[in-house]
């Protein structure tokens, strides 16, 4: 089987502006998260960021993606519309898409899932989170325990305005009392979108085994199929029916 | 209970562009839906067409609606963005929102769903259709036999690229040899929405017993709830965390 | 609309057993329940209990049940047989069935949905939850706020063996650090069956305004519709295939 | 990648019993499907019938196979109910079950599922049948067209008293006048399930290969996952709950 080729994207501002978020990702959050999926064989990875030329995901390097990767936080505004419709098209024919924490606010899962996916509860108080497995056959929690503990997180809450999941798969616990649905799958057009809520950037959520271990898992569930054959448009009725 | 306030809001083009046409729907397709409406109690109706100022649909419109119709086919392209966001937004605080046939193809519709909707196939030659009842026991089902029979109807077939129905309550069969999701529910932020196939401008599908029934079911599962209290934003743990 | 016609179904036996849960519900969980379904109109109560012949639920109780709740613990092997299949085969004709708490064990509930359904984490210790309002346009949560707090109660965790609900209303958090889906739907056949987590007979739960006010939604939203009629086995061709 | 180990179980009546259905399968139903499996690699596929000891689903053979394959008619009634318990427990452990045509009628799909899956419409006139792709980037879609065409079957149709399945794959069209769910997915448990539709014993439908490569496609589809590890049962709280 040829490698999966994954596309890390990463608004890269947080790591540029902050002494105690490069502390923490002295690279970057994309190469955090680009050395886990490379600590398997099977995936060919490369890393985009919001100040290269047209994000870095210009029409050549969607075109030899397969899953793509979204991390963004302060610039969702930023991010130019002509470059969400193309990663949008790119969905709807097969790419893969995961979502990662903040990045629920961005143009991109939104337009592909059509509600304001950036409304939800948040408090930044580094409490503890448990992130359930709810779909224990699920290949997203392939090789999981029953939960992944980090000790310390923002908290997201629900309500989240989400599109019901095709299939919720993880949902997490915090301490100070919130619920989150925190590992949602949709099929989108021929694409698959995961969201996978951990990974604030003052905590070292991307050093997590267990949180690489489901972006690896992710990557691989949200490659591309070949699929059937489908068209669209006019088409001619059965022969029975044109005399 | 207080009577359903139902705004009927048609595109308006073909029945004034064309004899045909409005030998069929003399008034326009508005008009026999919303007289469709009115047959029993518990519905209060307007309109509203493309052609009025901000289509007819003002903040005011939409903040005295609790449920629209939407028909389009010629002109979505001249529906204002402004007016498809205000739309949205209403929906997902509550409003239901029902779209007919061509409305696929509709900007609404696509916002909502994020899907390119107006992917699909077609063939106008007149045929046969069944919409069979799937989910027998869905409200919107109320009072139909096994199937609604068109004598002649468009065909519209699969491949839709529509995101999977919350809930599937109609197939239909098309004489040509083709099947299609012809009544497809979801939940969207707090609203309802409901796609119903049957419309084509050239057929008096309007004039319909049961498509007509179909779009009062669909009028009351879509009302609005009062439902819970949500909030979105920065919130505070529990006691206990505080200390 | 005429009045819905509830049984609420119990095991009472704990009630009968043990001072601690007899000095919560004196006249059994039911009689609890029945008076908060009587709190409103539009209901017509009555309870069944196990100890009762053909515990309770003779072919004309059910035919005049419309929805029908269970609360069962210590004795889910003591229901007959037949009397599990008379009521799913009522579910399956339309009759709503709401399971409570420790009823995920019972018989009914297991045969309705195919898994293991008494598979679960469970702790009793009297701990904080909160019911989170996860589908705030759901009418099973007509009124609620964000959620709703529980101060001391049994915990269940996931992994839950149910299948994925239809519609997902609740998610519980608890203290200890556990998550749980407890507001689940599902349509089988013509009926519709939720499971609502709460109620463990040594809290007041089903004193709780808003654990009663769930009830009493589930109740309204599980009661049978007309729907469309369906039949099955041998049907003929279309005329024109039959020359 | 170790070979998927697939046991087609089949009812191995009809063949014995009529010269018609023979000449079409003269080793049986489950040799043609089993042919079809091996016709690519990756599989390493047994057979199991009714007539042998415990029908060929000793605990031995099931717990050697990762996907099952179930052909049942004539004789549902007579597989014993302790081996269909045995299934599913395997299913629920993680054990793929792919049920065919008439196995809709049987016990492990009727028990795993809830509902009366037995009843549907249906008509043995040898008419065509157009099964549509849905989902078209789905694994079990994988290298087909946009329809595959069966010259001539048994028609099934709707109403089909089944869960709405948690993915919708196919749709069937049939010249004489109705549609049906002809491929159906299911997650139970830790395990996946999957209903395909073609397949009458008196016409030569599983020598078509597009019907023979969804059969493959949904054995790799529902081989069994490591997933994550689950328990059940009396939990300890967090630490910080127990002080």
């Amino acid at each position: 089987m040829a490698d999966i080729r994954v596309t890390v994207w990463n608004e890269f501002r947080h790591e540029r502006r902050s002494a105690e978020v490069a502390a923490i990702y002295p690279d970057g959050i994309h190469q955090a998260i680009a050395n886990g999926l490379r600590a398997e064989p099977g995936f060919l990875v490369r890393t985009a960021t919001l100040d290269e030329p047209e994000h870095g995901l210009t029409q050549e390097a969607l075109a030899s993606t397969d899953v793509l990767l979204w991390w963004g936080h302060l610039a969702h505004g930023e991010v130019r519309d002509e470059v969400v419709e193309r990663v949008r098209d790119r969905v709807l024919e097969g790419m893969g898409l995961i979502v990662l924490h903040s990045g629920h606010g961005s143009k991109i899962f939104e337009r592909l899932l059509g509600t304001r996916t950036g409304a939800l509860k948040w408090r930044d108080d580094g409490e503890k989170e448990r992130i359930w497995v709810i779909e224990h056959g699920h290949p997203i929690a392939e090789g999981l325990g029953e939960y992944i503990e980090i000790p310390k997180e923002e908290m997201y809450g629900e309500r989240f305005e989400i599109p019901a999941p095709d299939e919720l798969v993880f949902v997490s616990w915090f301490e100070g009392g919130e619920v989150f649905r925190s590992g949602c799958c949709y099929r989108r057009g021929k694409g698959k979108l995961f969201y996978f809520r951990p990974g604030h950037e003052t905590f070292p959520v991307y050093h997590h085994p267990d949180v690489l271990r489901v972006i690896r898992n992710a990557a691989r569930w949200a490659a591309p199929t070949v699929g059937a054959h489908v068209s669209y448009g006019r088409v001619e009725p059965l022969e029975s029916l044109k005399g």
